[in-house]
């Protein structure tokens, strides 16, 4: 029997006192149905935004709890299969994300999927790249609304989080309680209008702990090419020093360069990228690929 | 008898009193060869930066004078032809850079050219990508030196000014005073440690007067792919808006879209990126495709 949640499983914020929704061994596969960041409240280009009830903004799907995970144990998570339903909705909001100041009409714009494209205003045809805006697990302490970005994950709206990525997390509390939602099917970096296509949709995942990778500074992202090292806070300057920091620490103490061999490189092939700058914490990762580590003889451990 | 100017042939920083050292009419293709960022002062590997002259650091070839333009006039720089010469130098410096605070070794290193690659540590080839860093015409007014980005252009350390793009700038006095140099065989974006590999080149421009662009947000950049707006602030975050906020004029202004379909394309479809984070003047690029624009009938004036 699949072990799987629907989208009327869903959390608003992730904390270590929510109830396990599911449990799973490590290396089960499970799906997770979820909504879009709208909980489906924007049904036609009708429904502006200021309808919504702001209390249903980002579910995620979950909690998982993952058996046999400890506090401190780096988790990966592989996203083994990831899909768009229905269609897309996007908002534009006067006031909001960076030309807020430039836009003074709200609108609510449905985008249709013809195959693998997403339909802007009939004219458009975009090519989809699914991704996972919100993905996280469950801080140490508090609660974090599903909005917000940190280091136990949430909304990094990275666009690295798509089909055949595995996203790395520490896990703070005993089974992680995982979490997503927020489905993408096309976004840009940035974000800029704070929102990308929001889409329904649903995901296959298995999760695993990697011991040999404790101390891995995370949320670290994999994917078949590079990894990325993704950091969130309260400018975009220090988000992505965080970025490049953990990345220089992947580098010097889990793939053995030598700093200023790791330094170099970074400057010459590593990539200094946005993920999102619409939430308060801003996120950035830094990426390295993955060619040069496998010249220096390193493989991630499996 | 073809326009060239030597490496010898520098100054050091952006101004309307530098005096030409060549002119060219619009459309006349001419030869810039540059040095390196240190003038090529680092001839091996026991030349650490404690050697450095400081005052002829940043180097660009030029100034040259371009027939026919008037203050206001946005200018079309094509890069027809770019290759690096020589060798490539790269540094590390101790509390310079991202990863400054983690640096403690002053290191020269010496990247040879072998085919289409560089090759670090004679262990890691890695494909070229010849760029350049430094490239402005002069401000209204006062002196830029050319290690610092702004309206002007200047350091940008922009990886889409390549062989093949076309960068526009707004004249500020009579013939530009164009000049470029800070060539890099390959650089990723942000540029942590303060350098890409650092080489001596030449290129191949031509300039020219786009008088249906007057009043574009220069610096912009368009490759055979798409669109960028280039901008230089003192914090990435700052630097990201104005980039952004430059391409949504771009669009609605000169593209005719309406602002709600800008933004919503932006956030779908554009990419904010970093160009640079090392200099007091962070750059930030914000990215659009062409081809979204052929869908709503615009290309641009030539």
């Amino acid at each position: 029997m699949e072990k799987k949640l629907t989208r009327d499983t869903v959390f608003y914020a992730f904390s270590p006192n929510l109830e396990p929704a599911m449990r799973v061994e490590q290396g089960e596969e499970f799906v997770l149905e979820t909504h879009d960041c709208f909980s489906g409240q924007l049904k036609s280009e009708d429904d502006l935004l200021d309808v919504l009830d702001w209390d249903r903004v980002n579910p995620a799907t979950g909690p998982v709890y993952i058996e046999g995970v400890e506090p401190e144990d780096v988790l990966r998570v592989d996203i083994l299969k990831l899909r768009v339903v229905g269609h897309s909705t996007m908002v534009t909001v006067p006031n909001e994300g960076v030309l807020g100041d430039c836009i003074s009409e709200m609108e609510t714009a449905v985008l249709e999927y013809k195959e693998d494209k997403v339909v802007f205003r009939d004219k458009i045809s975009i090519p989809m790249n699914p991704m996972i805006g919100v993905i996280g697990i469950a801080p140490a302490e508090g609660k974090v609304p599903n909005g917000e970005p940190a280091a136990h994950g949430g909304n990094m709206d990275c666009t690295l989080i798509t089909e055949g990525a595995s996203v790395y997390f520490t896990a703070r509390v005993p089974g992680a309680l995982f979490g997503c939602g927020d489905f993408h099917a096309v976004m840009g970096d940035g974000e800029i209008v704070i929102c990308g296509a929001e889409s329904p949709g649903e995901v296959r995942l298995r999760a695993q702990v990697i011991p040999e990778l404790k101390g891995l500074p995370t949320p670290f992202i994999e994917t078949p090419d590079l990894f990325a090292a993704v950091t969130s806070a309260g400018s975009l300057d220090l988000a992505g020093s965080g970025a490049t920091h953990n990345m220089a620490d992947f580098l010097t103490n889990f793939a053995s360069l030598p700093i200023n061999d790791a330094g170099l490189l970074m400057s010459l092939v590593g990539q200094l990228k946005v993920c999102q700058v619409v939430d308060p914490q801003k996120t950035a990762r830094f990426e390295f690929p993955k060619w040069v580590l496998d010249e220096y003889g390193f493989s991630m451990p499996e």
